[in-house]
């Protein structure tokens, strides 16, 4: 990579391994870059916070970590020997510069209004959402495995859904063997659905899909899997919902009637963390370039 | 397919290989056909028609030629004995029924107007542009086949653009084996390319993939193949452009500088009629059950 | 399936999941099976032997678990309530018929010859090798997954050897989005992985291979994995040993530079055991017939 | 490629494009070359041989065309001004050193024998063959693509077959989307093909399969498709027979029954010249050095 960073200053307060990834690599493209929250060790060009009045003044970007703060306004730092307190660090960030998060919750929003901080809320760029979704197809796919006593070659999965991550996840079916169907409304999707040499099945049809498959994916936030579909499944399927919370499925009555079903939100982070860095890190990246005008 | 047309009444008139497809399709599916400047015979369902006045006035929905008609107001019709006059078709079809086209020129445009039919222009359709990519991708590969003396695979290949075409196309010269390439402007697109296990390219950073490549596809419909691009590209490149006319290359400056370079527009028509013709027939199948509120 | 076990009479003593995969599968194809020391219920055409004299002496086949006995001539029986003395069934079973076993161990081999059983040995076949394949790559691509900080996508693997595991193994990664080495001695293999799209390394130039390697997964049952090549590699790196115990990998040397290495026999009845069932019932099924002159 | 020929002497006597390569590829690796009878020009490391007697005396290795030569003892030389006559060359090659051709008829054997030639056949290689199942699976495709209506992709497709050929061309047509069935006898071919993602078919239900399909390949150097099987199939089927001549279909009675049939012999030199070329000289390259003892 011959992108370069040198001479941009950053922040990095708090966040989990991911972070850790990010500061590595922003530092290895010449960022000086600031810690606080995050346990660094002599790395070339970062440095850990001591006098944040100082230290932070002159910063022209911040990170922050993906899950933002809690209510009570503390950044998400699993990994410091303390909490963050608000108070650590808000007053002497500059104005108007950029403050990349993964989803901006409301009490961030409002601090970031009062103190005319610019928030970039990576989770919501098309961009990340698609490279993060391969480490989600990836988990789900790995949580199948653990779940079913069959192979994913040769196995009946439905994927509901053909967005984002339903499109890579049921790419990556059909590429190990799976006999894939994949369930969507729109015209356009049921074309590229066939395509990818996968099997359209309209939303009206659905069903039918039901009747004899092993494994479901659910990537719709509706509660589409509801207690009178679930009684059309065979008890023996498996049900992974990558929906955000709560998920699209009833999942008191899927244990009723016996179905395995998990919610399954946030796998980047959890089953590659080191991906999911350097997700954050590449696109962080080229943010930072294209502010700097370079 | 369980479909029903039973009960549909329409007509075809004028079209070529696939407007016979469709005409035994929809027939397949129970419609009622009437026919004009299209040799069908004995077909079930099918009937040709002797006396339009009678015969267009019941139809609910009429399928024209996929190019229209000529600016004379003559319709496509190379497989009929004798041109179809406008004086023919036009005046008997009842008003406010779709009218099924490819794409609709100036005059169809200004007749639709006059006489109230209601043009529904198929190659406008996400569904449809995304199933005849697969017929051009083909296509577009046969070309490159017969023009390059090795194989595409291993082929250094690059694609511009990743649109509905552009997608299909990279998508199978991968499967094939071809190093594939893909330029492409949005980040969101260079993530999903990298998804598909395809090699983004920034247009930024176009240049550098033009030194060392065997074989490049256009699909963007802007002059992107310049004469100064060109001379970075070796003479044994073999182009083949996709973009619709008069497409992305300069075709001067190529044939001087010794290049091998192709527009090829409308190859579904051209390499897979019979698969053009099944695209047509579904979609017609849909709109016209949407259209009966089936 | 249209395959007819109608007629034929077999029993199946001791064994696993797998084996109650076969039971139900052999069962539904119309085999009359008589069972010891396996724990079904309730399968139409499927009996619990409480009379081995009389029940056994009649059959005109054995299965006997994937693992076979153990050196004191006791059956592989884990889910039985007692243990399956010799003594249990050995003297009813009628000479000259054969035997299904996994793989046989010198006293089942023993035994056979003086009882005149004729052993088939499952395993040795190609074609349960080339099926079972199939969850062994999977199940090794799925504790990749649990032992890597990265997705399997864009991950730098080298798979060692390229026999029947190697070669499924290899192209499963390839078709997930690794980039995917594949060291092979014969130029024919080498051949055979060029034409697959992944990337062939001669044994010769396997050092170079090793340098920037995330994952590597050994199927060859050799000495290759010594101490010598684990210090070229990064400790980051990750080792999978399919190769049948003690494996190809210096593991003491391993743990001592910090390399993550395990080892991994038998997947196919640990991560998938329905789909070894369901091979094992499959080729059963097939040799039968053969038997049968069907 | 740092494979060195440097020091390597060696002679091309005739042939066509696919020498042309191999001699622009050796003399790159630093290879002395001698040539007659193929135009060569301006390339660093080849002479035009004008004084035979002498500078063949003293060559290592002797490359002749794929074909051979005929039954009159003439080489195979398309390219060349005139004729090679035997005389002009027989009598000055060193004895015991090495001949690559493709394969060798009756009269090149013969004399071989005479004059203590060591043939080395190519394409009897299981690499080669492998290898040039490449650019024979892409000049079936290509000759299908033209030859059919439809597109490839969900095109019903059986090919008879999974050797070297059948194996590679298989797994193009199922990555390309086709509907693809493999007839094998084997065991193990069919666990294979399973493996691959495409539908297995034992020879012994191969009439089920001739029943709805779209195109079949051959690849079995035996009468398969004879006039009982032919007429099982539908007239609008498409036969493609890659199977060595006469190839393993009645032409005859295809023609007869309106079945578009052809033998297609020879692709590789056909339809991709420059790979055909490279093949040779991959492996040419191997295998001196491994006389060379390097």
């Amino acid at each position: 990579m011959q992108t370069d960073l040198k001479g941009i200053s950053l922040a990095v307060l708090g966040g989990d391994a991911r972070e850790l990834v990010v500061v590595r690599k922003l530092a290895a493209l010449g960022a000086s870059i600031k810690v606080m929250g995050l346990p660094v060790k002599n790395i070339t060009g970062v440095k850990i916070i001591r006098n944040p009045g100082e230290e932070l003044s002159k910063i022209q970007a911040l990170v922050l970590p993906v899950p933002g703060m809690n209510e009570e306004g503390y950044l998400y730092c699993p990994l410091a020997a303390r909490p963050l307190e608000p108070g650590d660090w808000l007053d002497w960030i500059p104005p108007k510069i950029p403050a990349f998060v993964g989803l901006a919750g409301p009490k961030l929003i409002q601090i970031a209004s009062q103190t005319n901080l610019r928030l970039v809320e990576l989770m919501k760029l098309d961009e990340v959402a698609i490279l993060n979704s391969i480490p989600t197809a990836e988990g789900a796919v790995q949580m199948a495995m653990e779940m079913l006593p069959v192979t994913i070659h040769g196995c009946k999965t439905l994927v509901l859904g053909f967005g984002r991550t339903g499109a890579t996840l049921a790419r990556l079916l059909g590429a190990m063997g799976a006999q894939t169907m994949v369930a969507a409304r729109r015209p356009a999707y049921l074309a590229r659905i066939t395509e990818l040499n996968l099997i359209p099945i309209p939303f009206s049809k659905i069903d039918d899909a039901f009747d004899a498959v092993d494994l479901i994916f659910n990537t719709v936030p509706a509660k589409i899997l509801t207690e009178d579909i679930l009684r059309k499944i065979s008890p023996e399927t498996v049900i992974i919902d990558l929906a955000s919370a709560p998920g699209g499925t009833d999942f008191k009555a899927a244990e009723a009637l016996g179905i395995k079903a998990v919610l399954a939100p946030g796998l980047p982070g959890k089953v590659a963390p080191k991906t999911a860095g350097l997700i954050l890190a590449q696109v962080i990246t080229r943010l930072l370039l294209k502010e700097m005008g370079k």
